[in-house]
């Protein structure tokens, strides 16, 4: 093992420790005390190998590794927050490996005396996960102008503490406005797979050719509040009965679907008034479908119509459906697939074509600038779970194949 | 109209003031603001009807009339607490005719210069709903013995807050305690009815006869934690689509049951960790059967065990089902129900025997002492709801049966 592997996994291990769980994964939402601390670590480490931080107004976090003032940068990022009690390696993999290949190809350059017409900067996206303030993807929809700051910066958590207020507790700073923001030339992210298409073709590298389609609703079933006990079965207008139905037929169609090509699901629930003898007035609820088929999306987004008017009739409710987000299935830039192919190839890694089910900061970037998002496996695909895992073995190869990609784009990717 | 009836319908519309909402209903769940504002003014009622105040250590509150220092009470009482969002009769109705009822006839016998054997009472039982701090009926469960102080000082409410912190805030006093704490010699109550039979049959009064039996569980489903967009289906195991194949099965069992014989609700649901990108690792939720028939109800049990097999095989999930409470379905005491009866009669008021599908403080205090449960009509039988409606006219006939019941019970139930 050579020196540079070795810190790349001593980091890890310390890494992980911020907002440990018992169960062995994390537990760091945005802006929450663990990832506050997790990201302050950070920090010191893009210090110790040479770069400097700075934030901008959303809190995305920069390590900026300079050659030359004034000229873009090949961003390399990911995630540090999480969901709640989930994996180490979501997110966090990606931005450890994006400073790694930073500082080695930074240091490799300023050895040899070269300095480039980009600079190079690893980025910790904030608030990927959604968990603690919704939507997910913030910091890199806000940097890419997908979202609206002042919306970003306005969202609240389940106490009521907004986005704003979060980030002035957390005291992230230098903030750099307006020209001082760093801006990309180009973007990298590896990240694991959270499926199990790598490890079942035992390719340790997956090039992402593409993302699935997503369709994000806010369901909001209203029925009317009675007595649990002394209210008739037959007189019941039941919200929390009207959104079972609601839950499993959804499930059941997506069962019905060929397998891989319909995901749906229900996740989050606030029922009013929420008592132990008092039929709930109104539940709200989420619900997302995805699919890698543009057609298949639109037939089950028919489906959930029928699925919701059934359930009218049964449980005597109404229910509104709301289109909150989406993205529609769409390629990854065609020259980073390529940059990403031909780094495989010469550092002879076995590679496969995956799509991404999940969105990723990437997903945003690929918007704006040539784009390269790269796989390791997941042991059983098991994701936003403790349970997670990728071995040392993958995550070192996932690093190697990294670095390769980030010194290819620095020599294509100029202005 | 008399004074007297033109006092009780101010006083009524004074009393629907505390915590009055938006749609005509009250929301005052035990000790939050509008229960503790609701209880200062019942206070000042008693006083200026010429009772005395004083509180058990549990916070029910007993408006004291007294005759013959160190005889036991005529209790007459309910709640002024409400659920959320609740309407402004349950409970609060019966409190309301029970001082007036109290009051009335202690100016009768003092003005008749008659001193009885027992005292009179009117007692506001703390916490019967139950949606702030579970269980419901816990004022009349500490009093009665069902229930340990301790257990109900120590329940919590969504935020953490104990019974016991609650009242300290609450601040009530005079608290008596041991043989100072108001003894009953009898106990009485009137409430809406909460159902239709009344309104159907035309009858102005409901004698309570019995109480349907009661089941209530616990149900917690335990799945795994994973993301939404990348888990594939045939690999989940959702908690929370568990849990709505179990809600749908209750209520469609409920549904296929003898009409009237079987109520089946769920009504609260707690999701870890509600994100909108994990699937839920884990629901907690209530489950409440009634049945005015001991064999529907053991029946019942068996079916949402099949239920739950079925469930945890169609979702991988595992199902704990706790018993936390029930009570079998019983009669009222015969000699009150007797009292009633004669009572209307000699009144000459229509009157129908019916069974209380929800539970009451006198299913508590019927198990110690006489108790006399009576309705007055419920408009569509609609409760635990803002349109809750029962007309004037329905309410000054309860109070003249209810003051007519506790003249007979004075007479009768002396020690």
């Amino acid at each position: 093992m050579t020196d540079t592997t070795r810190d790349f996994l001593s980091d890890f291990r310390t890494m992980s420790a911020f907002g440990a769980t018992a169960g062995g994964g994390i537990d760091r939402q945005a802006a929450s005390t663990g990832d506050i601390a997790v990201r302050e670590w950070f920090g010191s480490r893009v210090t110790g190998y040479g770069g400097r931080v700075v934030f901008d107004e959303i809190g995305n976090q920069f390590g900026l590794f300079e050659f030359t003032p004034g000229a873009p940068y090949v961003f390399v990022g990911s995630h540090l927050d999480s969901q709640p009690l989930a994996g180490r390696f979501d997110g966090s993999y990606g931005v450890l490996a994006g400073l790694h290949a930073v500082a080695r190809i930074a240091d490799a350059l300023r050895r040899q005396g070269k300095s480039p017409d980009v600079n190079l900067a690893v980025v910790n996206w904030f608030n990927e996960e959604g968990s603690r303030f919704s939507p997910s993807m913030m910091g890199s929809s806000v940097y890419t102008g997908v979202m609206d700051i002042s919306v970003a910066r306005a969202a609240t958590d389940l106490t009521g503490v907004t986005v704003a207020e979060a980030q002035r507790n957390a005291g992230w700073s230098p903030v750099v406005t307006g020209d001082d923001v760093p801006q990309a030339a180009a973007y990298l992210e590896i990240h694991v797979e959270q499926g199990k298409e790598l490890e079942r073709a035992g390719a340790p590298i997956g090039l992402v050719t593409s993302t699935w389609g997503a369709r994000k609703f806010r369901v909001t079933v209203r029925g009317e509040q009675g007595h649990t006990g002394s209210t008739l079965m037959a007189d019941r207008q039941d919200a929390l009965f009207g959104a079972a139905l609601i839950i499993t037929g959804v499930r059941r169609m997506a069962d019905g679907a060929e397998p891989g090509m319909l995901q749906a699901s229900v996740s989050t629930m606030e029922v009013l008034p929420n008592s132990p003898v008092t039929i709930a007035r109104e539940v709200r609820m989420n619900l997302d479908l995805r699919s890698p088929d543009a057609g298949v999306l639109v037939r089950a987004q028919e489906q959930v119509g029928a699925v919701v008017t059934d359930a009218e009739a049964e449980a005597k409710i109404s229910v509104d459906l709301e289109l909150t987000h989406g993205w529609d299935l769409n390629p990854y830039p065609r020259e980073g697939v390529e940059l990403a192919r031909s780094v495989a190839e010469t550092l002879g890694l076995p590679y496969r074509e995956v799509r991404t089910v999940a969105g990723h900061d990437s997903t945003n970037m690929k918007e704006t600038v040539p784009t390269v998002m790269l796989f390791v496996p997941s042991v059983d695909g098991i994701s936003h779970n403790e349970r997670e895992y990728t071995s040392d073995e993958d995550m070192l190869t996932g690093l190697k194949m990294l670095t390769a990609a980030v010194a290819e784009a620095v020599d294509r990717f100029r202005i």
